[in-house]
């Protein structure tokens, strides 16, 4: 969670030798402690090196240029992707929803609770069904009704640039352009209704009953332009049996939702997810 | 387990009034004890109807005639299939396999503790590998090279045919034909090394970890002409992370195969699985 | 869930031939048809025999009285316990809780989602904290502060007795008298903060990490005059790892801890539960 | 698993800036390419450091004499305690085992499969019964009868000292003396049919089944004097009802067993597991 002075640094490079001992003497040497260190190679030899670390640094803010200069020199010498991540700024996300308002209601329960470290600082929803239960947490509830498509996504995208590091699709019930997703300028976190890739598409607790699968899933994943294709962050799954009706799978499997949605946006939010081609590097 | 003058009654009819009543009464004319009833109707109202009951009752061999007799006139009037199993006529089984012995093993090793109520009666394989572990355990192995396809499955129907209660194929890498499965006189449960329906067809640990999922999971189910579609049985899956290579699900996923498996035969030999349409009942 | 001219007849008496026989037979009789039935007994000779069996007569509410009678006689014959619920009647239910939310949330936010059938009639708490928070649910919240123990439970038996058939404590973080909880007049679920028997007692968080436990457990049970040693209903537990403080482990937690709770009183709710000595069967 | 030239530093000190450097900055002066590194912090500030960082250097047996030279320097700076482990030098392992075979099996199985890095030398066993099995895998069984106390473990140390780096008690029914385990010179894992702390001592299946719990576990800890309450390592539990037998539960347990041993065993042939306490650290 956010501590005052505290930083995260993610890096990804190809593998070769030397990369963990050269961030370290940097940080060592800006007298940054290492917290927690993770890193993950792809393969024994020549794969992706990624890694994320949690440093430590008194008066991070004021040192933050030099420290930032410093793994400049060594992220071009070994050609790392990086990025540094105060904790203290929390990342700001805009939620989308429909009707069903369990995903919704659980991220933001977990936010009050401080369980969950974001600032969630809109709802939008096609639907002004949920206006009362999001203000109630003293969360703007903005209402853009389903029509135009090119005018609806217009909108959005008024609400969205600049003003989030965020958006969650919280059983958003509407299918977004890729234009969109690709101009919003931020990462989409979607919560699918099933074991992808099992069950793609529409319906899939219909489906699973029809199937008589024994296990009900959720999966949350990263959106991109083809909508259940993308990054998976986490999975899980709850047993059923033959006993339960479509209606009950959807009521069991809405609790699998929930959870699994709120642990993907909680490692988001911690920098701890790296997307690595079609999948993700959780560190 | 088998037990002495004990016997599992299954029934399966369109749902309507009575029909609780109408079996128990039956039973209870001829003074057989219910141990254990359990029933499932697919919908409220005007779905299907199945019931398992176990009984006992003493003099069972003797008693049996004028018991069925019983049971026919009711099962008649109520438009019921049904059968009558004997506990202590244990199933008997044919397992066939190619070089992956994990399955093999677990079915093995469980009967022969006997916490699996078969007699394993044959092991088959196109492989020449497993011989000496399985005739270890007392049992037949009988190799039959892979080759003209038709001459294959003749030789194993010749083996199979009125001999064997159940097949089980216990990772056995060759597609069987339709009209084999038909000719075959006894159910096959296949165990299938994804949670279906994802990954279904070949290579889905490979598929699995290109697609990054969080959960690898086994299915087994029973083998029908469309190999993949079959009613499934049992599921089960078990977490695994980014830092797993594909050899590695690979060998967590055996550790699922093998007990979603015998779990799966288990259940058949306690006559605890009705199909149903696409799907089974677990009574 | 409640359905219109629905009941659950349970029973519960010593083993023998001829119970279900008869207790269907009553049921045909009547013209009441069996829409579920579950049944249960302790050992396969000798024990003790339960049964949870749900009907649906039309014209329930006029058909009772003659039905309660054709039951009795059974009753009386097999030495039964037995009740009848309709389930269009749905349980009274006060909710106890002092400061921690997130079971009582969770119950409250089920309720009004139609995920649990119950009516939460009053939330009863220690602390006057949680009153905006119930009320906006519109149920009652009444603040009885912790004082003189005998003033304090002599106001809740005034609000209790004869107003509810289920007390639930939600994290309840006051101990209840033996005397207290036989007065009451309904049965009380207790939610545990670990996987009992383990950590009976205080502080299961601290001393679980301090024993490096790998899994955080929950356990819902009916309280009795020792407290953590009721009978228990439900529990599960999730995986945590050595890099979790004690703080995370209660976050980690808190998440079981809502779950088995909701299970358990749904199952409560359903007449599925049946005490039979220090366990429970669910039937 | 074993690799040609790979080996594992653990290192244990207490916190404090600048390790990860230090270590990473000797390993890279030698040529040593880290293939992996995990590190934990029991606190966020003045707690235990330990990390685990696998390497690869080419010419591994030549340099680790120059490699180990210039590590102690480091270590003795930080105040570590530190090893290093040769991958391609497997772990020696004694089983000790009574009449029970499942954990026994499901090792050698696993080793025989190339699943478990470890050899297993020996099975000594106070029950000769499972001599058949055991040297069918090619391993030597050794019969020791219970009898003398002293006489027993004086053959077992002359057996075990200077032979084994570990000894798995895989279900053995034998109390160790604590001069015993003080004298064998290699850690002890141990497989407690419970999931400790709840059910601790003798019949925890008879004690579950009594208490109604819907979870039945498994618990593998380094053996300690006080034999249940060494350093737990891992841990597991599979879900039950009432409908099972006290010896329906123990089935189900073993298969819980075998599976926690052999991942406990297996994280500790891969050098994964540090004593911290009375807890583990599983990096």
């Amino acid at each position: 969670m956010s501590q005052p002075d505290t930083a995260r640094l993610l890096i990804a490079c190809d593998d070769q030798p030397g990369i963990v001992a050269a961030v370290a003497g940097v940080l060592a040497q800006h007298g940054a402690n290492i917290i927690s260190l993770d890193q993950h190679s792809t393969d024994a030899a020549g794969g992706r090196f990624f890694q994320r670390t949690v440093i430590h640094l008194d008066g991070l803010a004021a040192a933050r240029p030099a420290l930032e200069a410093s793994i400049r020199e060594v992220a071009d010498r070994f050609g790392m992707e990086w990025s540094l991540h105060d904790t203290s700024r929390r990342k700001r996300v805009a939620i989308f929803v429909s009707k069903y308002d369990h995903c919704l209601m659980e991220l933001l329960w977990r936010q009050q609770r401080g369980q969950l470290d974001i600032d969630v600082t809109m709802v939008v929803s096609n639907h002004p069904d949920l206006a009362e239960a999001v203000r109630g947490f003293g969360v703007p509830f903005i209402h853009i009704p389903a029509g135009d498509k090119a005018a609806m996504e217009a909108r959005q995208l008024e609400l969205l640039q600049g003003n989030v590091d965020l958006v969650v699709l919280a059983r958003y019930m509407q299918i977004l352009t890729d234009d969109f997703i690709e101009r919003i300028g931020a990462p989409v976190i979607n919560i699918h209704h099933s074991f992808l890739p099992a069950f793609i598409g529409a319906n899939p607790y219909a489906r699973a009953k029809e199937r008589g699968v024994k296990l009900i899933g959720a999966t949350a994943h990263y959106a991109t332009a083809d909508l259940d294709e993308g990054p998976i962050i986490e999975q899980d799954v709850t047993r059923v049996t033959h006993s339960e009706s479509a209606a009950e799978l959807q009521s069991r499997g809405a609790d699998v939702e929930r959870l699994v949605l709120a642990r993907a946006v909680q490692w988001h939010a911690e920098d701890r997810v790296i997307v690595h081609g079609r999948s993700t590097v959780i560190l």
